[in-house]
């Protein structure tokens, strides 16, 4: 990759164009010095702000408050603890409570610091109090930097269903600093690339080009290559969202490509087994199986996405993989469907495209290619 | 009133014009036979609605039920306590957890059967569930039948705070049948008027006289009366909310006549000593005082504010105001203005003004003059 694009500086940003809920996506290695005049710039002048982190990213959460604190700027910080049981309906209220014991109204600014799901649960809350105030997001993963940073999805559990209750909320600013990820451990940087891969292979055949030509750098986390990972991705997931920003059209659906799947072996595996990003590689390579299987594409597809994920340190078979635990849950999921089993699956790399109707015996064939 | 518009058959539409988010009320006395046809004509084929009603207005319920049910149509129902203390997060995870187990995804419909607390309850769950789902209303009082059914503010309680969390989220279809009210309690449907009125002093004196004219009428229900007061009263709504649907512009703010007074009345008094309509009532009385004190109007609108609630049965003092006690409580209300006292107040008839920075003691000598 020959970084040689105007923007690509030490910053940029990339603007999410969704009309009135327009905001801007910056991305940097370094530049949370500045982040005070960044939220000044776009919010105008505001009195208070709710910061709410990820209990991990305590240190990086009281560096961006202490950025931004001010005689002007009032800054509360809530901690709450790390993984998926944080979005409960019963820490909701606990935001919620403590926002209005702390004088919150409808200017006051929410702040997430962290990753997925501090960005869904925080983003939930401010979509809802007093019928929705601002939100700014500080994405500390690199999943949530090429995902939850574009698409306005914010949301918690019910018992035994995932983002069942939320809202489509888009936040005013992103503040992205690949320094924030100093912390991550290998293992969740690494599986936050298998999005990464995802747009290259549903969206940007150059982008995949890119990534191929450099991904000992990406898994070194090399800050240039990364900054221009970042913004490729969330380029890729802007367009997609802006054609379909609230689901409505069937076009966001192309940002699940091996996410059927993925879910179905999170379901099985029981979740906490694979990192999410884990189950997405998998995932991919069922897809992509699937696609040569009905000749949509082919094998030169498959195998180009495995060298990339396996370059990239990523797992591309689960030998625990249950075909037959797994179809039911992917059932339903796709209860929308009609119960007819749906799949995004690539024709070429940087184009996939919506099959429905697909023959379970194809999907468990495909399935137990990758044990 | 010469009912003499085309419009004003035994049946009528008023459209809220909000864009893409645009939705017909149907006011009708006696049509709830054809609601079936109505909903398939604005929600197409719908195969799972999810109604959720006041407790106290079962049997309605069960009727509209009994006429939507169909082979292709499921119909779950779930009944609610009736009051204020349904306003909360418990409620709320309760009819979420309920939906999920009946099998609701994103095509499910829910319809509201009640007053303004299944509405806003009923509503906020629409908004959130699976990221908001369609949202019918079918208002069984008054006061939600010209004021909940236009606006789209859908919200629940925390404990000290009402309406501090929701949505604003636009219903598909209002249903509006006078004969829903026909057990409702004389003093609930009397309370109903006061907001009426305050159409009449807020946006419009043509239909200020006419309820003049026509208030004993209004008083026994004489039904044709009634729907063309429920359609003046949308109409008004849906004007002022079309200029302002998010409570962005201040616009929305002249909804509130009266109003500023009336929740201080509520909380000082204990909330369930006076009805929503009847602190209205009380509330408009002493903003028109204000405005007259401050030179704003000429005494001859308090006189016929006065008479028209008087012959609507409403109350027009409140022994126990406490003016040292309601003033906190208004200074609270209004934090959004740094703390100043603004007032919604009349210049005549069918105009009212915002007014900033109100001095206290004229505040209390207005609160004292309808003790």
């Amino acid at each position: 990759m020959k970084p040689d694009l105007a923007t690509d500086r030490d910053e940029s940003t990339v603007l999410v164009d969704l009309g009135d809920r327009s905001y801007p996506i910056h991305i940097s290695t370094g530049a949370t010095g500045r982040i005070a005049a960044a939220l000044e710039k776009t919010l105008g002048q505001t009195s208070h702000a709710l910061l709410i982190h990820d209990a991990a990213v305590e240190p990086w959460a009281e560096a961006v408050a202490a950025q931004i604190r001010s005689d002007t700027l009032r800054v509360d910080i809530a901690s709450v603890p790390s993984g998926e049981p944080s979005k409960s309906i019963a820490q909701y209220q606990e935001l919620l409570d403590w926002m209005l014991e702390r004088g919150a109204d409808r200017r006051s600014v929410v702040i997430a610091v962290g990753g997925g799901v501090i960005g869904d649960l925080a983003g939930f809350v401010a979509a809802s109090f007093a019928r929705g105030i601002r939100f700014v997001q500080v994405p500390t993963t690199l999943l949530a930097m090429v995902d939850s940073s574009v698409g306005g999805k914010t949301g918690i559990n019910l018992s035994g269903a995932k983002n069942m209750v939320g809202a489509f909320w888009q936040p005013e600013l992103v503040w992205i600093d690949t320094l924030a990820m100093k912390t991550l451990p290998d293992r969740s940087y690494l599986s936050g690339l298998a999005e990464v891969i995802k747009y290259g292979v549903i969206d940007d055949a150059a982008f995949f080009d890119d990534l191929e030509s450099n991904a000992a750098a990406l898994v070194e986390r090399d800050p240039e290559v990364l900054r221009y990972a970042i913004r490729q991705s969330c380029l890729s997931k802007a367009r997609v969202v802006g054609e379909d920003e609230r689901e409505t059209s069937g076009r966001r659906a192309i940002l699940n490509y091996g996410h059927t799947f993925a879910h179905a072996i999170e379901a099985t595996a029981g979740y906490g087994t694979l990192l999410h990003g884990e189950a997405v590689s998998i995932g991919m390579q069922m897809a992509a199986s699937l696609a040569i299987q009905l000749d949509l594409c082919d094998p030169g597809v498959l195998e180009r996405q495995t060298q990339l994920l396996q370059a990239c340190r990523l797992p591309i078979t689960f030998p625990a993989a249950d075909a037959a635990a797994m179809l039911p849950v992917m059932m339903r999921d796709k209860k929308v469907a009609h119960g007819k089993l749906r799949f995004i699956l690539p024709t070429k790399i940087g184009h996939v495209e919506l099959v429905g109707d697909v023959d379970p015996a194809e999907v468990e064939t495909a399935i137990r290619a990758h044990r």
